[in-house]
């Protein structure tokens, strides 16, 4: 090590990359303090920028300045702490966005999300994020990993998986988290579907319908761009910059105006549809797919509601109150699931159907390689609504 | 026949008994007229007063005068259609509040709660509702039920029945739709449980929490004889005109602020705590059942909301759009079920549980039997907040 | 009609094309007299050749001279009774193979496999198969379906279901089945399959793993043929009749000598492996699954064991009593489901894949379309290992 | 510490008391030596003779001369590991008989029972048995467990678990293994079952029957003191000893000759029925089970089936390879599911209806407290068939 870099979060639309303090096997945050001897460290193989980070850098959290950011995390290990049994030096693993500690009640239950023992705060942490325990961030050459024997997916061949990095890299977050998303909502052989948003997290989505057997997955947005990339991997799209009516754009799709289920994944930075496209109008997206979902359908949304948005629209946006058309939700006897995606849940079957050639999400997602320097731009080329995911490449191991 | 009467709605706070037509092997309503040879003619045994009349009776929807209200019926088959193959004359049998016609898709999927084919205007019907497909109620003392071999749940013997009807009542709605929203909730051996409302409603759902296995069971209200009521087979309780801070009440019955589930037995009508306990306030129970609902944990919502309410406290509560704090929901990843409960799911193990003596429901939500020409008292003492639950017995039939 | 004719077993070896009478609304078989005005009559589109027929055509079963087979049955209705409601004259359909009243228990949780009311012996009928009701099979030119408005699946557009018939005529069974078999063996994103036999079953279960996203699924067999075919579509083979050691083979081919989950598709005439090839083995399949499925893991049993089998090895064998090593599934914690598809769960799925271009099963399991006169031949060639599935074409309807 | 004693087995019905070394945070087994600094050492408060310590006890097994016996222990923390983070000394907690490491694959599905790095020979461990990884057994006064954050489950309250401390013994072992077998079996509201065997686990599953609700539990047994103890909770009873025919003695109970579930709670020694009733059948349970379970019903099976036994009837029985009447199970569609109870998964929720006093197993069950010393008479006694079950009291912590 001893070369350490990270890109850091200085202020509203501006990251930059630092020299930083190497990882150890400990945690030194207030509030937040720890050895981790159960810990390892990573040389950082691959690093992704997400549409999550976004909130962070448009000003829309509290995060401080200097926060080291990255959630998304392939790497090698190059130490493992005392208490590591099964994790050995030279392991080439996934690492699931949301830390947990393989002990308490939610981890038995696979609740990793909401790991009860890694944030003081409340339940949950993550890598790099605002509010989620103060662990260092991931974008970067080198992180430590707490839990690691619990945490870690490790991928059973070390060739295999470097000629496959670019699917695989995409395990540590959106792939499980579109995935779960899906899966929440019911999507299953034959479902038609509808989601919310293609950005990264919604054409993950929308490739995981594909793996879940969905017979029609029709996609949502309002750059054209990321139309295209979603219509590349055989989806049907909706322009909502054009179309206010969505459920007559789904009956043209489909001959009726409803889906069997529908994923959320834009969250509460969502806009108005058609004529009101420009605008941000925090629950239209909620309000629309309970519109256009059929009677007991299902609705994931793993797109991110937030309890504090010092940039909301209004007073209850600023405190995560949104005015949800709820009355029709239950009319429908519709059924929604919330929350980070358990990663550890969806990583393992995922990682087998891309190692044996089943699944290649990176070309759905449309993953550009970028060096760990070039952050910057990438921070800045998708917060424009490129149609790619940026991928970090922090030591020139990505072979091209 | 030729004597039928039944319970009519006339204006906002007056039903009246009434004669009414004898039933017939049809439905003969503007829109969804149709024959109905898979139908019986019941004689009805026991037909209750349900929360969701209420509804109607304050004026708070735009049901018509004259119409025949009640869909929680029991009764003995006098005549039966030339399609009915398994049901007989002479059989006593529960019917589903819920309508269905058992060959759709949502019927064959088990969600009889939004059968396609019996209401021209949405997924679902009910007796005597209003937007609910034009079929007259049964608060009366004969009714028609359609595609009977489907609808009815048949008990195995007459004497048995009749021993058990005050329990056995309970199966058409509430007994199920308790335990639907506990069941949607999570509620399994060991769960503690949060039970908004001690209405019929929610104190059969804490009984079903306990059948189905709950540790502890909270009931909050703002009725004292409702609580008292809850406390009776063994529920705690909070008042929560009293208490406006929930949490710190179930920590103190806890030990711990939070619950592993929660169900919503209130509904759209739901008022403020504490200070606010006057006021209507539709979106509180929605809301406080998320801050006090444990992390992944589940929220079930038999609670009724409404697309329409023209008393609604605001423009948006008219259109069934409410304030609800998703942000909260979200960070704790819970997750959501709301409608009609399928009944048909529930209603033959739960007749099981009370044929051979194990579930004695009754008890729990005080069933108090009255006459058919009582229905009018019957619906102002409910409205009034009696902690009973009003059973007619149009025949003289329920044994004392 | 009036030009009846239909696949009627003779003997041992022996089926011939033979008139028969035009099928009526109404069943007339000793113990199951039955009038049905809810069926439908249909003229056959397409009706497939089932490696069950086999067992009846084999003389292994009781099956009496003369009955018409035939339980694959996808048909245009060209008379409904007058209890049907919801089906028309004209509407292609699918029939699943098993009869279903649509009203009892078992039918209303969707265990139609084993409908309570369509066979007096015992749960559970079929068409044209012996000790399942007496229903009259569907190798035919025209059949009665009863209970039309439950059992038919409708293709929603005419012209989209006669373009896609040779997919589309799978779902009346051995699609199902197949996905039945994977899907209670726990089939999922990622897991790795082994699948139990190469004929027409095998091969739709192994096309339905790889719907359900498994990564790698393994077909054993002994004819070559058939294993070429699985190979056609992505499939990993196994020749059971050169390899004993199945294990051996499943660690060459994925790193570790177990899979996640394993299906048996072949049922109690199974034969030995390797050096045992020719000699029947009836529970071969059975104890081999368990040695080659990794702990935890599931096995589904779609292929036949019976009660009864007149030719079985021995006096245990022939009242369907197997030496089955419980212990070794015991100590690996192993779940085991058998018994017929209960096809409904499955097929509208399925269908909405086919039309929908995401599945083509009938490239998977080989189809051949030849004419009802044909049958014979159909059904010695199958007998005589083809890697094909036979359809009979009745109305030359099924373009080339 | 320096005081230890245990029961070490002899030779075939021989145990003694004698002293051993004490724990330590290590394991030295051949083939299994391991440091363990995630485990604790526990002074044991509770630790219980199990029906399946008489395997080895009866030389059923390879057991070697001198086997610490005992695997259902409850304890309290004296000493922990580096490595232990969330238990502390002075915990009291109950010790779920199979050892995991809250590591790998299984163990993150919940799996625990087939955890994959505990046991160098195969899936699964536990304390105190043959084959099982050589883990010192808890029929002791101290004893080590291993990854303890994970494998623990600590009381919130020491005095509230000590007053309880009878029913909350059972959580290591036979109440989670009885409901395990009930679950499974798909019991639940208003279900019908029966249990085969009212030994300490079939009584155990007979109160989790009740637990979740089943409407009629029916035990059936050769002893009539423990048929006496099924009937004393409210089970229906069956004595096998003088009845052959189970179905008929179901109908009498019943009106219906069938049950929903069934639950195998005695395994491989099983004998014969009625007129057989002393000799050893091993498959009797297993086929009479599927004679009495309904179409679609499921069957749990945590009687213990082996792959090895030395004293089998046959040569197939000694290996594990029993005739089963598969092709009965077949035609009804049942599900069955094998192998050890992952305690995990539920011991959670059974402690918290023990501490909530919904839930009282010991007196089900019949549990006697008695000294260490006299194990071997407990051993005896309940070889010998008493009602009983026998907890042993190391440090005479057990309040009278």
């Amino acid at each position: 090590m001893s070369d350490n870099k990270g890109v850091a979060y200085i202020k509203p639309g501006v990251v930059e990359v630092r020299s930083i303090d190497d990882p150890k096997l400990e945690l030194d945050h207030p509030g937040n303090k720890r050895q981790c001897h159960h810990g390892v460290i990573l040389k950082i193989v691959s690093t992704n920028i997400c549409g999550s980070d976004q909130h962070m850098v448009r000003g829309r959290t509290t995060a401080p300045e200097g926060i080291i950011l990255g959630h998304e995390i392939t790497g090698e290990v190059i130490e493992a702490g005392r208490d590591v049994e099964f994790i050995s030096v030279g392991d080439i693993c996934s690492v699931p966005f949301n830390i947990a500690c393989g002990r308490c009640r939610c981890c038995k239950e696979r609740d990793t999300g909401v790991c009860l023992n890694v944030n003081p705060e409340r339940p949950g942490a993550a890598y790099g994020y605002v509010d989620m325990g103060g662990w260092i961030g991931g974008q970067a050459r080198y992180v430590m990993v707490p839990y690691a024997d619990w945490n870690l997916l490790k991928f059973p061949d070390r060739d295999a998986a470097m000629a496959k990095i670019r699917d695989l890299t995409l395990l540590s977050d959106i792939l499980p988290t579109g995935y779960h998303g899906a899966y929440t909502a019911g999507v299953t052989t034959g479902s038609t579907v509808y989601v919310a948003g293609a950005g990264p997290v919604g054409l993950a989505c929308a490739y995981a319908c594909q793996i879940l057997g969905a017979s029609v997955v029709i996609v949502g947005d309002m750059i054209p761009e990321r139309l295209a990339q979603a219509a590349s991997f055989g989806c049907e799209t909706v322009n909502l910059a054009e179309h206010a009516d969505l459920s007559a754009q789904i009956e043209q799709i489909l001959g009726v105006p409803e889906v069997d289920c529908a994923v959320d994944c834009v969250g509460f930075e969502a806009r108005g549809h058609g004529g009101d496209a420009g605008e941000e109008k925090p629950a239209t997206v909620l309000n629309s797919v309970m519109d256009i979902t059929r009677a007991a359908g299902g609705i994931g949304i793993p797109g991110l509601y937030v309890t504090g948005d010092p940039g909301g629209v209004d007073e209850n946006a600023k405190v995560g109150t949104l005015g949800i058309r709820i009355g029709l939700g239950w009319a429908k006897s519709h059924h929604f699931t919330t929350g980070q995606c358990p990663v550890m849940k969806y990583n393992r079957g995922l990682m087998m159907s891309i190692l044996h050639d089943k699944a290649h999400p990176a070309k759905a997602v449309n993953v550009e390689v970028i060096g760990l320097e070039d952050a910057p731009k990438g921070y800045s080329d998708f917060d424009g609504g490129a149609a790619k995911k940026f991928v970090l490449d922090p030591h020139g191991m990505i072979p091209a």
